[in-house]
């Protein structure tokens, strides 16, 4: 591999003129970015495969600053940035900073000034990357923040889905679970509308309240309906750690009602795909047989996660 | 160092043919595979030891899992995986894999998909690399796993005879400690058998049951007969942390009967070098006179040890 | 970035002479050393801004044990290491080598055998990187060791000092807040006396008890007598975390009698800059006013640290 040379983006791509200096959600992105971004993840999803090297972020330093555990948002981000030439530094955000009393914005500062130039931040508090992007001079990445946002994984998902459904305009997309608290499906939602797809939210009343006034949604109260002739389906992760009480069913219950399994997908279009975040508990949010079987597009997301975050990376150093 | 031209392994050192496409314990290895590998790492020393850069492992992203805590292990492969120009990714296996109850296989089936080749997987769990070789697409080295086996361990350890005894066939090896619970010994029996010496166990009645039913193997009663003309001698960590009970004595009395000083030592061949696999308990398995003394090769086990490790990935990806 | 040509160190910037292989205090270091470092700092400073890529380390392995932890001082290592082109190594100190049992000076030497050739070393205990440099043949670099030494951070403070006062020759520099704990201004105090500078200390009596006998030192009992016409204000961070108890005040009556603001500042040399190791605490050692004020060379502080790192790196590796 020694003597590869190093390729450039294809004559075309170009990787300027995204919105924002920084990745804060979904809703910063119109139509032609999201399109440009997906657009530029599977090319250099395609140079990765072919082993060429890229070096776009070469003399670049970019900080993983997690705050809350995660094997893979963390290796997905720690590879496109290695895969792009980057120095990445694994910020012991838990251990020293919270010892040591020192705020986030604090931190970020200080992380700045020793030349870091980009930050790829997963917090618990709903809005930390914002409060990071206003205070600091850093490129600001997030990697999801408490229930609120996760714009890495709603486009990883809209690429995935892209190729699938080859193309998302009038697609029914349905997805299943824990709405209210999935920064995962709020980014989802916003993206897939814009992208031109319906979404239909399924899920306990207590976990799917509300988002009927999102555009481009409808909210399901019958796994039956939301499934019937969708285009696709993706379950959200059961946070088993949450005390479930609020009008929320039991785990057991939970799988009865809104568990995905080879005859319900049968609602579906014949051959629609599930997604799903990951980790899944297999037997609660789908079965085993599904998420390794022909329809999952689970393994897809993953790879497809490296991609895009290369590209967003890449956009925003531009 | 700039200008060093990056050097080619030597014409003639093929890399090609390694028996499989893991290395999980040394009885999937025969005399030649192990041959092949202990002379390609005594010549990647040397290529190191003048300062030559490798790039064997350019492209290459190995993912380092270590479930149990371990600095010697974790560096030695982090430092060979550097040496030949691969990237290592730091897996962190406790928090966040425990923490949102992801199953093994679901992690690593995880990072394969980011792209990660290669898993070095340090487990509890006996046969866990096993289970890692079978449900996932990766090259799995096992790094120790449970009591089972400790595979770059032997390989170093029968590097480092080889060199200090000119060659190991007829040779008598006496290995002292807590045999049944060491994946050390165990890696050690089947790798020096094959390489046609002789292994006296000795140690504590309930540590050594069972053991003479190995080939090429003896278990002795006491540790003079085990000692008489051996040509090496190898300590063994005994478990602090293990709650000794079952017959097994106190740490003095394991000390006074079996515990290693230089006058003891004198029942061996002449100037017999001594092994242990690190970290020793000075006082307890051997004085630290003898740990540091002439006789050890416990510095060069360790140096052996990045080079092994460096043969054994670059066997692996060939 | 990718064709920019590898910067070579101007000539005349001799790396050579460095009066050791550790910096384990700046005691060691006469005023020539000193100066040799400061100057090798500010041409490291600007080829980085330069965005030149620097490669003096290329081919050397240095590993930071952390046995505290620190956000701060540890990224700012990392960073100047992997800048000059190292390779660096994360070691585990608390979880494996504690673990095990294993001392410090047996987990370097191991560290040692795989081929590590410096340690970046922050131990709780004063004296350790003593230890470790007599008793391995590591290059040891402190980067603070209990309440004796940090002489980065000293260093750091001088080349930001020199910049802001032009010279540090005659000049006054007040060091306000528990020296008595203190390995920065332990370290401080030293350097600065050796570069021509008169220190006043400034602190409730038990944190100050016994510096008058540093040469060049004076210990004030009154805050406004030790800011009276100083060229530079140093804070010194209030270790929230120490039982006070001995004498010392309330955090509230630390703040009321020695805290700096505006005002006080004011009995400084007009426009006297000030400086902080940091974390702040801020609202007790200093206002967030003043923090993030004209005068505040804090951010300064943190970028000449990564400077600071790698001259010293590379004088201890020439």
């Amino acid at each position: 591999m020694l003597d590869t040379p190093r390729a450039n983006l294809p004559i075309g791509t170009s990787t300027a003129h995204w919105p924002q200096r920084h990745l804060l959600d979904v809703d910063q992105l119109d139509r032609d970015a999201i399109t440009r971004c997906l657009d530029l993840a599977a090319e250099m999803r395609s140079l990765r495969e072919r082993g060429e090297r890229l070096d776009e972020l070469a003399g670049h330093a970019i900080g993983l600053a997690f705050a809350e555990p995660s094997t893979r948002t963390r290796v997905s981000f720690e590879m496109a940035a290695t895969a792009l030439g980057a120095e990445v530094l694994a910020l012991p955000m838990e251990a020293s900073s919270t010892t040591k009393g020192e705020s986030l914005v604090d931190t970020l500062l200080t992380l700045e000034r020793t030349g870091i130039d980009t930050i790829v931040l997963r917090h618990g508090a709903s809005g930390a990357p914002y409060l990071a992007a206003r205070a600091t001079g850093l490129r600001i990445v997030n990697a999801g923040d408490g229930t609120h946002a996760h714009p890495t994984q709603a486009l990883l998902d809209a690429l995935t889905l892209r190729d699938a459904l080859t193309g998302l305009d009038g697609a029914v997309i349905a997805i299943v679970g824990d709405i209210g608290h999935s920064r995962v499906a709020r980014s989802n939602l916003h993206l897939l509308a814009r992208l031109g797809a319906t979404v239909r939210l399924a899920g306990p009343p207590a976990w799917t309240r509300g988002f009927d006034a999102y555009p481009g949604t409808e909210v399901h109260r019958e796994l039956a309906t939301a499934l019937d002739g969708a285009d696709a389906v993706m379950a959200l992760r059961v946070q088993l750690e949450r005390d479930a009480g609020g009008g929320v069913p039991s785990l057991r219950e939970y799988t009865r009602r809104w568990g995905l399994d080879e005859a319900r997908m049968r609602l579906a279009r014949p051959g629609a795909p599930i997604l799903h975040p990951g980790p899944t508990n297999e037997g609660v949010e789908l079965t085993a047989a599904l998420a390794s079987g022909p329809r999952s597009l689970i393994g897809r997301q993953v790879s497809n996660g490296v991609a895009v975050r290369m590209a967003v990376l890449s956009l925003l150093a531009a």
